[in-house]
């Protein structure tokens, strides 16, 4: 790999990940810049010997910076996005890239003129298992897909002020899984029925969203797909992902930290799935930053593009629509 | 277990199947006569030992006899049950009852008039696994349920000449995954939503009906079920079930010839599932019958009653609405 | 299957078993008397309507009677064994045909002399999954067998009682893996070094037991076994069994009852194995007898012969000898 | 964790898998010298901006090394420990210290004198799997530990010109198992009986050493251990443990590169395990460096001693006299 100096942007839970990936794993990626305006990020930044910044556009007036990791709020990323592509920057950006789907095209248009690249962090794209389904499919080992199931339950509900800002569980969670949904089965969503319903936390609810819901999208040619969506497992992070077709079916389950079990007197025990996000998409975060930087040192698409987030996002909207109307919404009423 | 004596009509796959438990089985029940008007039902049953007629309603008149299994075809079912209660005779019927809503509502006002036992064949319910997972959760192992997802494959499809008197995919194969919904749930389906599909025979699309099939329900409480159906899975039969709950998750998996794994240079191999319904259900077949004497024996109510078997048809009905109409339907308006 | 008729003597936990399978499974297979000097038996029997006497000798003079199945105690094998090879009768036999060495090949030589055909009860040849494994060696699926591993534990130990008379762990409860790791691999066993402990109870150990043994078998080409035995598995019934080889490795694991999962907050839990032979050999009884009164009607030989039983004696007599002696020992040094 | 300061020799494979790791994990660890006599670990060296000699002794002379990473041939080990001693580093060293136990003793008694601690890389216990195990067994979950097995097949055996100088199988490959015993069972090994065999590779034969090999292991308690050793397993590297206890039984599987299954009309089907031992052994050697780093700047015993070693060492030189002289031999004959 060339040499390629990044900056970047906000340097919480996730942007940690990001930040400690690269310094280790990519030793021909130089952080030039890392910005985040609180305290704390500050002496976390500069205990690793690393430029600092309070201030996002100091890194866009670097001129070796190639590109830039957008790890801020959500609420920053449009006006962010939008600047790094005015300057030439590359574009690695946390989903989503904004909460409103106007303000999303209008991203979307200004990223194009520029001709810089824009990834979207749709990281379980990158992860083996979901990988490997995708490989199967399509090499053709299940024929033709028809029924794509995925289970996708948390371990726990975010804080209230999170779910309030968070655009609701379709936005914030299920997007991940309709992504998915796009990304294993190759083909557009044309329809969406959701279910709603509260039944984790009443103050989710008084917030305004649901944490608990069963999805069915319909793609162009009639397939099908089913999502399960829940705020609490209480037994960790599930997901699993399974898709039938007229020759096979394949399917992946969660990942474990280690693989005993336990014969006693009162039966078999096992380990839980590995409990969260960081521990279970360890490798697909640093996947995912190899193909970002692949794609331009390459000079090719990326996996994920902006694009992408556009389609999920609506079919997210088009979900919301349905819990709403009790109906199923076309993703083409969604604009 | 006293004795009791029994008559049965029909000895086709299912009839066979009930018959020859009864002989190994039930050494205290007595087949004093088995009708059944085909040429090779007769050799068959003469070839066991048996007292044959041709004619049903021979069974009827013979006061020794305590209770009828019903094996015949479906559209003789509602005419057979009618006259067994009317003679005083406990009734075994397999399912449906009828294909008509109205019918079958006729035939069951005239069951509890007579104040026979009427037991529909709902085998599933007497299988080990699904048996565990009720058990499961009626303990609380799982907390309140929340989400129920089951999946329902058969290995190929019936001839075309049985689709078209099926009632369709709804009415003869999700059926079965409507009650086993009803019964793990212990709840009533309120609202319906299905997405069907001609994927596996253009001749099923022909003949009216779908082979593949995505379906909500929407229970009185607002919990959820997922359902997948296909006709044909290459695979094998695949009958799995998986519940999600407030305190944890319960599933199982199909069952298996042997638990052999063969490792070699490609890979893990394994067995398939069972491949159909006569080799997954063995144990439910049994234990339904045991179920049957035992409610009459004891007299006791039936585990299947012909009100279950009511209210899986509605949301069959309900189903069928909803893949015609595009639109979730209320089981209320099946009436 | 054309009709046979049969006399079992002994009607404890095994010969009920049979006697029951015969009943249920085997409708040509007619039972002409049953044999067993305890009252218990005699109601037992009388209450299946079967002929009884309390005497083994009268199954003998009845002409119709083709085989006897014995399933008395071990003292009365050989003798048993020898009046009916001399009736002319085909013999099933529960193993061991007896204790020692000179007195079975005394048996096998009248039995050799009278040209009734003799089969030995290591039902174990007839486990589903046991079969499965010696199909895919003999198929050449793991190439050449290089080692073979069998885990056998017992849930629990037997009486302090019958431990005294049983022959010790290698003759009573190992003897059935000798004879399936040379079913299993086809060749035989020519040393054997044998590692006994007490672990579970000293009673067995001041009754010159043990109760806890790991024995090396090494066969006449060089390839090789372990096997792990003890009296004691807290969890159940373990039967397992692994083959790996120059192209593979192949391996089963025990049955259950049932496949569910229960994720909890604390771990995934799953049922214990099926608790002993009872439950897990089910069907291998039942393949047992099929086989052995087909051979008789086709005229075929037995799949487990008397001198099968007489040479997983001799293993076990040497690893008694080789736990003793605390050196590996030969097969041939038996005699 | 405090800064420290450490020289590394040799960067073969598994020295450039210590140093890779240091620099990506160790943030705090640096490396003030790396050695290697070759022009090939010269650029490799150079390629990462480290400083780079020939000669080990110019690690010792840099006062501000606290320890050293011996990662070079064996026949350098004892050579580079002694020095190293005296020179006051603390050791990190790849076993084995000597194919010769005089020597290794010599070595150890200089250690000793000198004060400096002296980590083996017996990175096995390192290993999540099966640290789980040891820490269920600590944890007393399975009562008193009675029979160990461990299956240790490598997925192709190393050239004829490596397996010369080798030490053999037992002092190469299998010393991972006899150490991994003592491990896991907290117990001194009294006494070996092995067996060996060639059956990969005549020229394995030809080089004085065995490719096959079953082992019995007794611990001073009169426990037991099973270990097979295979240099060809033709589905990859095969690493299991199971231990049964008086209160139950625990045991771990391979690791995975993916959990996807495959279901198709011939069977289901599954990944191999990860294929040799750097794949599966990726944390198990992040984490023996940690323990080795934490044990110098806690002032804490290593997990790994000199004495692990001689012990592993004996044991492995008993199953060599064993399979040579074909008896049981005790530990303590080896001197």
């Amino acid at each position: 790999m060339k040499s390629l100096n990044v900056g970047i942007a906000g340097v919480g839970r996730i942007g940690k990940i990001h930040l400690e990936n690269i310094l280790s794993r990519f030793p021909n990626v130089h952080v030039k810049l890392v910005t985040d305006p609180s305290k704390e990020a500050e002496e976390y930044i500069l205990g690793k010997n690393l430029n600092y910044s309070q201030d996002y556009s100091d890194i866009l007036t670097i001129q070796a910076v190639d590109a830039v990791i957008l790890c801020s709020p959500t609420n920053t990323h449009a006006d962010y996005v939008i600047q790094a592509a005015k300057a030439g920057k590359h574009i690695f950006c946390e989903k989503p890239l904004d909460l409103s789907l106007d303000r999303v095209k209008e991203v979307l248009e200004v990223v194009e003129k520029s001709g810089v690249k824009l990834m979207l962090g749709f990281n379980r794209r990158f992860d083996p298992n979901f990988l490997k389904i995708r490989d199967l499919v399509n090499a053709g080992k299940i024929g033709e897909p028809q029924i794509l199931k995925i289970t996708s339950r948390d371990p726990g509900p975010p804080p209230i002020s999170y779910i309030k800002v968070s655009g609701g569980l379709f936005m914030d969670m299920a997007i991940h899984d309709f992504d998915m949904a796009r990304y294993i089965m190759n083909k557009e969503v044309v329809e969406v029925y959701s279910r709603g319903a509260v039944m984790v936390d009443k103050a989710i609810g008084e917030a305004g969203d649901i944490d608990t819901a069963l999805t069915t999208l319909i793609f162009e040619d009639g397939t099908m797909a089913n999502i399960d969506n829940s705020r609490k497992a209480v037994y960790g992070y599930d997901q699993r992902l399974e898709v039938f077709g007229s020759g096979g079916m394949a399917k992946v389950d969660n990942n474990f930290p280690d693989s005993h079990q336990l014969y006693g007197p009162d039966g078999i025990h096992g380990a839980l799935p590995l409990h969260f996000f960081l521990e279970r998409y360890t490798m697909s975060y640093i996947n995912e930053l190899e193909a970002f930087f692949n794609s331009i040192q390459n000079n090719e698409d990326v996996v994920v593009s902006g694009e992408d987030g556009l389609k999920s996002m609506k079919i997210a909207l088009a979900a919301k629509k349905s819990v709403k109307e009790k109906r199923p919404v076309l993703v083409k009423e969604i604009n």
